[in-house]
C-alpha cells in the first residue's frame, strides 16, 4: 500500500460527505509576530491587547486573515491537492475571535459537483468551517475548485451546484460578543477616517508597494501549513517559477490598506473573491479599494463597511478589467469582503 | 478628503507639539524569537530567563534593541516620510526594561526647528519617548531629520536648535531596578571578559561577517512596523535596490560584537549614531568596536562602559574616516553607547 | 589580551573533560512558529496541544529536532569552530520533552582523541547533554569531528576511541511519561498508516521538494544560535557560497518525510547520521525512507520504528551509493532514527 498521500481526484468527491482535514494547530504570540514580520500589518485591534481591549475584547485576537489561512490550509491535501484553478470564494463569515491558546481544526462538506464537458475535470464545491478546542465554529467559507478526474471514464457525477449569496446581508454578519467603538482612539488607530466619512463609490489609492521575495512567502505559506508543492518547488512547474500562494496576495493587499484604510478594523464576512492573475517573486505588489456598500449594526459605535480590495502588479490604480470583460494583465487579486469600522 | 497619510512636511512641525504616534504593540516570546531569527543574537540576558532571574530581574526582557525599533517605527509615518536624511541621534536612554505581555506605543515633542538655507527643506528635532500600558516611559531619545517642505513659499519658523549632550554623563544612566552582577556566570554568559578587563581606547575586531538579503531585512522592519517605502519597494528608488533600515544595521552590527562584547549585556544609553553610507542587500556586514570611557555604578556588580560600535561593508577594521573629515565609503555606522557589564 | 573566541584547536581538548557551552535560552510559542514558518512542520503532536493532551502530555513539546537544534547550537563554538568536518551522530536520545518556558543550556564531555597520520588534525569525540533550568538531562547525543592542531608540533594525546552503538538498543529509548496512543486519532493526524503497516526493509518516497533560499536557512541557523561563519558569510568559502547547516537539511527532510510517516510522531533515537555532500540555496531538497526495524514498547499503544531518512538534491529516489561504496553525489544527508508511532 502506498504510504504517501495522492490527493482526491473528481470522482471521489460526493455531495454531503464531511471531510475531517488533519493536523491541529496551536497559535500563540509567535504566529502573531510572524503575521506583523511577513506583512505590514498596522490594524491596532490585532496589534495591541489594550486596544482590543478598549474595544471590549479579551485581548488582541489573531488576525482575521491569519485565522482564514490555518484554517484554509487544512483543505489542502484533501482539497486542492489536484486542483488546476481556485475558482472562487463566497460566504465566508468570521464567526468568533481566535486566541493566542487556541486550537484549529477544519472540516469541509461536498455542497455541490459539477463535471466539466470535456469530460477530463469537474467542479467540486465545499463549505469548511474551522472549529476550535470547544468544536465552536470561528469561521466558514465557500470556496470551488477545478478538480482533476484519475480516470476520465469514471462517471459523471449528479450536477448540484448551491445556491449562494453573492453578497452576505449585513444583518448575517457576525459581530464578536462585547465588541464596541463607543471610546476608539483615532490617534492610536492611525487615520481619523470614520464610517461616516466613507462613501459608496469611492476609491482609494493605498499607495505603498512590497516587492515579494521567495523566502517570504514561503514562511507565510508554511507558517499556514499549505504544502501545496506549486508553492515550494522551483522543479514543479515548466518555467522554474514558484506560484505564490493566492493567500499572500490577500494578506498583502489587506495590510497595504491600512493607508487609508486603518479604521476597517475586523473582517467578518468574504463575499467573493478572484486570484485574477498568478503572482511570482520579483513583483511589487500595490493595492486600491472601493467602497461597495455600507450598512448600520448593533454593536455600539460599529459600522460594517464593504469593501472591494485590489491587488496589482502595476499599471494604474482603479482599473479591473478590460473591454473584454477579463481582468486586466496587472491585476492579482479582487477580493469584495465587509469590515467593521468606528462610527 | 484624500484617506492616505501623505506625512507631514517642515512647515507641519511647531517647537512644543506633542505627536501622539499610531499602532501600539504588545510583544511577546514571539517578537524574541524572531529577535534571535534575525540577528546572531547571543547575549545571555536575553536569552535566558534563568540568566535574568540570576541577575535579579523577574525574567528575559525583550532586546533593548527591539525595544528601540519598535518605539522608533511608530513615530516614521509622522516623523520621518518625507525626510531626506536621518541626521543624527542624542541622549537615547532606556528606563524601564520591556517584558512579554507589554504593550508599546510612541509620542514625540518637537524640540526645534531650523530651516535650512535653500528654503527646500528643514531640520526637525524631536524627543521620542515609548510608553507602556502603564504610561511608564520605556525609553527616550532625540533624533534629528531633514524634512522636505511642501511649499516652498512658506515662512521659516524661528530657528530653536536645542542643547544636547554630546554624551549621557554615567550618573544619569538608569540602571533597572533590582539588577546586579553579583554571582554573575562568565561561563554560561559566553566569555571571560568583565569590566576591569577593558581599556579606555581599546579596539576590539568582532571578526564574524553576515551577507544580507532582501527577504531578512524586509522581515525585521515590518516587524517593527516601520512602513518607509524605500525599504520595500524596489520601484521607489531610480537604481531599482532597496535601502535597508538603518535599524537593522545596528541590530546586525551589536549582535556580532557578542564576540568579544559578550558580557556588555544591557544597553542602557544611546550617546549619538551616524548611518555613514547606506546599506544594501548582498554586502557582508561586519563589526568593530572601541572603548570609549568606563563608570561605575551603584548596583552591585555593575560597571558601564562606553562603545563607539562600528559596521562596516569591507575595508580595514579600526578605520572610521578619510582625511577630509567623511566616513569611509566602507563604513555603514558609527554609534556610541553605554551598556551595563559585570565587574 | 585578545577578546573574540578563536575556538579550540585539536590539542585543546582531554579526554574526560567536560565543557560547559555557553548562552542558555528560553523557548517559548515563537521558537514553534517558525519552526512552522520555516518547514513543513505537519506531524500533529507537536501543532496541537490537544492532540498532545490526548496523547498523555501536558502540551505539544517543542519539536524534538527543533531542541536538539538549540543543544547542538551552543556547542559550535567550543566544538566545530576550527572543525575540518563533522564527521557523525551516535547513541542520540530524546529523554525529556521541551515545553514553552523551559531554558536549556548544554555541556558536553571529551570521550575520545585521536590525531590524524598526517598530524595536522585529529578527531574529537564528544558527548553532549542538553539540560533544562531543573539540570535534568533533556537529550544527547556523540558527534565527532575533524579539527585543526594550531600547533602541529603538539604532541599527539593518547588515542582513546569511545566505543558507541551502532543502533541504540530498543529497550534503552525513553518513551516520556504518561505518553499513549490509545485513543489515537488518524484522521487529525493526517494518515491511516499504524506501526503495524511498515514492514521493514520498506521504502518510501516522500515525493515533494522544498527549494532551499539563503534568508531561509539563515534564519533557521540563527534562531538555534549556531554562528559557524561558513552559514552566514559568503565571502568566508572560497566560492563565495554559504554552506547550509547541516541541521537544516535534517529539519526538511524529517518534515517532509510527513508524506508516507505522518504517524512517525517523537523522534527518541539517533543511531547515526552522515551529511553526505554539502547542502547549497537554489537546490530543491527531497527525501525518502526505508524502514529498517521495528520494536515494540511498554507504553500503551506505542510501537518503536527505526527508520533511515535520506535526503537528496536530485536523481532517484532509494539510491544512497555508488559502487564503489560512497555517497551518491545527490545524496544529502543519511540519518538512522528511532521514532514512535501508534500501534
Amino acid at each position: 500500500m502506498a504510504k504517501t498521500n495522492p490527493g482526491r481526484f473528481f470522482e471521489d468527491y460526493t455531495v454531503g460527505e464531511v471531510i475531517r482535514h488533519a493536523v491541529p494547530r496551536t497559535v500563540s504570540g509567535g504566529e502573531r509576530a510572524l503575521y506583523h514580520a511577513l506583512y505590514p500589518a498596522r490594524h491596532a485591534l490585532y496589534s495591541s491587547d489594550e486596544f482590543a481591549r478598549a474595544a471590549g475584547l479579551p485581548s488582541a485576537p489573531l488576525d482575521d486573515l491569519a485565522a482564514f489561512h490555518v484554517v484554509f490550509g487544512k483543505t489542502v491535501p484533501d482539497i486542492s491537492l489536484n486542483a488546476l484553478a481556485n475558482l472562487g470564494y463566497a460566504e465566508g463569515r468570521w464567526l468568533l475571535p481566535v486566541y493566542p491558546g487556541d486550537t484549529l481544526r477544519s472540516e469541509s462538506e461536498v455542497i455541490g459537483l459539477k463535471q466539466n464537458s470535456n469530460g477530463k475535470s469537474g467542479v467540486v464545491y465545499v463549505r469548511t468551517r474551522g472549529l476550535n478546542q470547544r468544536d465552536e465554529c470561528v469561521m466558514e467559507y465557500v470556496r470551488w475548485v477545478m478538480v482533476r478526474k484519475r480516470d476520465l471514464d469514471a462517471p459523471a457525477p449528479e450536477t448540484v451546484i448551491p445556491e449562494l449569496n453573492k453578497v452576505i446581508p449585513a444583518e448575517q454578519l457576525v459581530i464578536p460578543a462585547g465588541l464596541h467603538f463607543s471610546n476608539y482612539d483615532f490617534t492610536l488607530a492611525g487615520e481619523p477616517h470614520r464610517w461616516g466619512d466613507y462613501a459608496v463609490g469611492e476609491t482609494i489609492d493605498h499607495v505603498d508597494g512590497v516587492t515579494i521575495e521567495e523566502a517570504e512567502h514561503m514562511l507565510a505559506t508554511r507558517l499556514w501549513q499549505n504544502t501545496a508543492k506549486v508553492h515550494f518547488d522551483n522543479t514543479a512547474r515548466p518555467d522554474g517559477t514558484r506560484l505564490i500562494y493566492g493567500g499572500h496576495v490577500i494578506s498583502m493587499a489587506r495590510t497595504l490598506s491600512f493607508n487609508g484604510l486603518a479604521n476597517a478594523q475586523m473582517i467578518v464576512g468574504l463575499n467573493g473573491g478572484a486570484h485574477a492573475n498568478p503572482c511570482l517573486s520579483g513583483l511589487t505588489v500595490r493595492a486600491w479599494s472601493e467602497v461597495l456598500d455600507k450598512a448600520d449594526t448593533d454593536a455600539p459605535g460599529v459600522g460594517a463597511i464593504r469593501l472591494r480590495l485590489v491587488a496589482t502588479k502595476g499599471g494604474a490604480p482603479f482599473e479591473l478589467k478590460g473591454e473584454d470583460g477579463k481582468y486586466l494583465p496587472d491585476v492579482l487579486l479582487d477580493l469584495d469582503y465587509w469590515a467593521l469600522m468606528p462610527k
